[in-house]
């Protein structure tokens, strides 16, 4: 029997990623467990993950259940180019700054940015961003627009923004892809099915995040037009994101996927940024820096007190220089995890504020 | 609540990964669920483990969980070479013939094959099958030797053996690699601890096996000797590999190695496997084709009495064209299910006998 | 015997490379032609040029012939990195735009972009652009500045800008590339040797530029500091730059370091391109865009003039959109084609008044 | 002006790339010389060519001239395939043995390769060598059946070999590529045009080789089924074979193809093999190991022998352990080479007996 190492310090709002595995989802390995099963992938648990993907996402839906965000990503990459092709990110995608250059370096993926200040693209960023050299070899030529919904700061696309972004793209022959490591908090916020933001407004493929919603570890590579894809399957397995025991990520799904799980846990996960948003707007010396649309709050705040209350919560700059952190809320924040936490922030600014009177004082 | 989906029908012989996992794996993931913990392998579950890996194997050993076997095998292949170099192993290591190609495609790495009667290499079989090109720029140089423990045959190399190979290989200046996926079933079968047969032999590097033993889903990158790598966590997150949940993929090994787990479910494992062998050694028509020394049994019977079997019990054929087959045991493999298939092809074997008779009767 | 095909129509300004080989460079190949040598670069040529290469840029450098600038650009990049790591760059560098994606797609390199005014980057600016996150797996490790001289922009860096960008970048553990596919026109600006704004100022490899010069086809990847880079030689062959009759590539190289032929060469386009640069200032409708430091001039002038002209004279848009195009002289641009065309360009501006003061007429 | 550096001492067998550039050749560089013309392949010889080549290859044919033959191969075989697809090839094909892993390391190409006692696949040698794992992703399936024409060891398949491989290899559903670096010396040997082994028998993708044939440096990617492959001109362009000024490599195959030059010197080249190798087969102690049907004799030989004959005439060892040496004829090799390294061979194994038979006697 291993040991338990619980360490009630590491609440707090570093990441999505420290909160653990939702009961239910536990649950569904357990059940998943027991008796042989065939593995990679043909599997009874996977069959009706396909059937549960098709409801949810209409009948040409498909979906490969892969370990991380990075695979997902990366095999939906690839399987929508060619190699000798590009994709077009915001500047501050995951793809671009998060996952340790693996686009690049397994699948030789060149990613051409544009700047946002909302994570959002639109197609006058893009068009500013990026010159039009179709058919020049010397220019890689762009395949695939890559947007995130939930972006990288907390933001959320409307389904009109999506839809212009996506009639732009297929007008230029591009397909789109959907970054959706968050997307049960973007619809959650938007208050709309899964399908909504992307297989109804003709989005191509999307990266759905699970782990982030309180899976143990599983991401599914969602096809929703398999004209714009080639061989992914293949990809999947020599991108090395072919699980065997494959019963077991897609019992995951099963669960989230089951009884409104994925919209209460981002509802709520939501809902606990939101209340963390408007407390710490009402604390002078801090300054929300995006809007609050899904689970996660940007701010800015002296830096000095940042640091002090990182000794006791765990959480992370975003933009060190600028004094910017980011507050991430999961599944298991609680209203006393937040509350707790305005509270210890309320009291280091007005810690601070005395310090600053003395030393004014002092001098 | 999702659905048990269980089928009886699926047991068999097809392969250690239709089964599922061990319940002291899956009591580890609940003990090491509830509360925060830092991602990406800052977690207590994760340092508990890097000193289990030091107990085991030294203390220069590191270990770095990965998601599945060929994650470990490229992560590995990939930190001890550069991206001119190339690896040797056997023709039929499963580096080179099961993993959709993913060394070549997601880290440029070349391998050169040896052939081999029992998937074991030997030094005068390298030095057959490849010339002595070094400092040939044309030829792509070879870095490391990759041998698999057990191997894909269901062999088992001695110490000696191994021995031999690390000594050959570092005097080339190649380092070595083993491709542990079944390393306990070795172990177990060699009556030795895990580290006799790789860092007690000086092995530079493992890829451990967590999968086949009965884990969920994990795997090690087993470093034994650092000055043989560089930047394996850099290649672990841009190769893909790097789980953000990290927590439970170490508690899953901390569960294999505690209590002597991998050695009991090893040693049941091969036992069964050797149960079979020897049932099936008596049965006129069977033959084996690999010394059984781990958890499979090769063995030729008649094709059509192996189609007969596999609409009844599930288990793969290895060389079609030969009639050869392969029977994997693994940790939930039951006496029961050994005789009961053992009596099944004799059943088959002397239905097609009579079979036989008839149709030269008829004739 | 072939059919010649000059089309006197091709003469202008659209590119260095639209310009044919310095008669001294057809000179060295048939020289050095004749008779057996050894192949892959054992011959006489080549290791005449090292030797050269030694005179020029001191004791310890060495030149690695290859076929074109993407070749030795990728091959400089990819021997200063690891697979996990990744190369700055200005947003406007030739590697980034003009490559097909070649480092990323060959080599796996991820690049981070930093914006200019001018193609030149400042310590500034990278510090602006790019975060420090040193150590942090998410993040591709930078490990290379490449810096362009002369730059995509024309412009040219004084050794003081090199030497602190060296500085900056050594001192973050940083190797430092220059891409000089023009560094002979770059060190004509400056009025320094070769080695003036590379080994002097602490650079660690170069690609040197030759068929802008006036080669057939040959470039250079020069290392200055031996330890900044791996396996060059094994990296030319993996990335297919390695010319089987190189001789005839060193040949070139010796012709163009020989008598002052490069300098020569690279004066005389910089000093067309002042001509027309000067000229150019003075018409009413044509503003410059950068300064003028090397053998490019960028101006913007009324699109609809610029589409005219070169219905009659060669030349590119640079910024479509801005009006902004690009003119380059080469080795035999001569002061006839640039006061022909400066005539050209007054004489549409003209005519373009003329026709909007009829429209204006008109109406 | 360079200096000449004529070794008389390095003409021998070692190489095809020993010999220099014929002077057709230089003469057509020095044609294209002179004037602009429009870079990256828009020039008039490009064009030239590209009428020419469907002269002789059919209309449907195009080439893209490339550097290398590396850079023709792996430009060929990647955009005949998909990441994730492999290639199968002689053991002893120069794209396994002798391309410094470029297929794999910019590629990621996988290899799978069929021994061969002459160098020629055969249809019952790849089903042997190979599984038929169609549609398993474990298995990175075959889409390219790459076969030299003539091959490594100096045998040509005759027209009938050729074709019942590329309609089994169609059969499949694989392309064909040949890797015709000595196309012309298998066409002049079959005394055929080139296009009788290549387009007439159905083959997909050619790489002709120039550069032994003659040329300074340069091969075409041919691609006679334009449905067989997908962006050849971005494919080069990111491989970094597209030349800026093309025309002369383009010239320099405007001259190969005019006149007659291809066969006249293929046949030169073959027939002095033959000359040769009918001469050593008259020599006791020189035993030919392989049918002398293009421009190369193997043979066997003592191996102190041919390390004495070393000293004067530069050829190489095939596969030293076995004694058997490669010599190779090329476009400037005399009948006066030929006959004096005879007699050189005739006066060492005479004078190799006579040390023998001195041993024997000091015994």
């Amino acid at each position: 029997m291993i040991e338990r190492r619980h360490d009630p310090a590491k609440r707090g709002f570093a990441s999505d990623n420290y909160a653990g595995v939702l009961p239910e989802v536990l649950d569904a390995i357990a059940v998943a467990n027991g008796g042989h099963q065939s593995s990679y992938g043909a599997d009874a648990y996977t069959a009706a993950l396909a059937e549960r993907v098709r409801e949810l996402f209409g009948p040409s839906a498909s979906a490969y259940p892969v370990f991380n965000g990075t695979g997902a990503n990366v095999v939906a990459l690839a399987s929508m180019s060619q190699r000798w092709e590009s994709v077009v990110c915001a500047a501050s995608a995951h793809i671009h700054v998060d996952e340790g250059g693996a686009p690049e370096s397994v699948a030789g993926l060149k990613l051409f940015t544009v700047p946002t200040s909302d994570g959002k693209l639109t197609v006058a960023g893009i068009e500013d961003a990026l010159p039009d050299r179709a058919g020049d070899v010397h220019w890689a030529q762009p395949r695939v627009l890559s947007v995130a919904q939930a972006t990288e700061l907390g933001t959320v696309y409307s389904r009109a923004e999506l839809g212009e972004l996506v009639d732009y793209a297929h007008g230029r022959g591009w397909s789109v892809h959907v970054d959706g490591s968050r997307l049960a908090n973007a619809a959650a916020s938007l208050g709309v099915e899964l399908a909504a933001s992307t297989a109804d407004v003709g989005v191509d493929v999307v990266s759905v995040g699970g782990t982030k919603s309180g899976l143990l570890g599983a991401e599914l590579v969602l096809v929703l037009n398999p004209d714009a894809v080639r061989g992914v399957e293949y990809g999947r397995k020599s991108l090395m994101q072919l699980a065997s025991k494959q019963r077991f990520l897609a019992a995951q799904f099963l669960a989230l996927f089951s009884d409104g799980l994925w919209e209460r846990v981002a509802r709520h996960a939501n809902s606990m940024a939101a209340l963390l948003a408007d407390a710490m707007a009402d604390l002078p010396g801090v300054e929300l820096t995006q809007k609050v649309q899904a689970n996660a709050v940007f701010a800015t705040l002296p830096r000095e007190v940042s640091l002090r209350l990182m000794e006791q919560v765990p959480f992370y700059f975003w933009d060190e220089a600028r004094g910017e952190v980011r507050w991430m809320c999961s599944w298991d924040t609680t209203e006393e995890d937040v509350r707790g936490f305005v509270e210890l922030v309320r009291g280091e600014l007005k810690c601070g504020e005395v310090r600053a009177t003395h030393r004014a004082a002092d001098t």
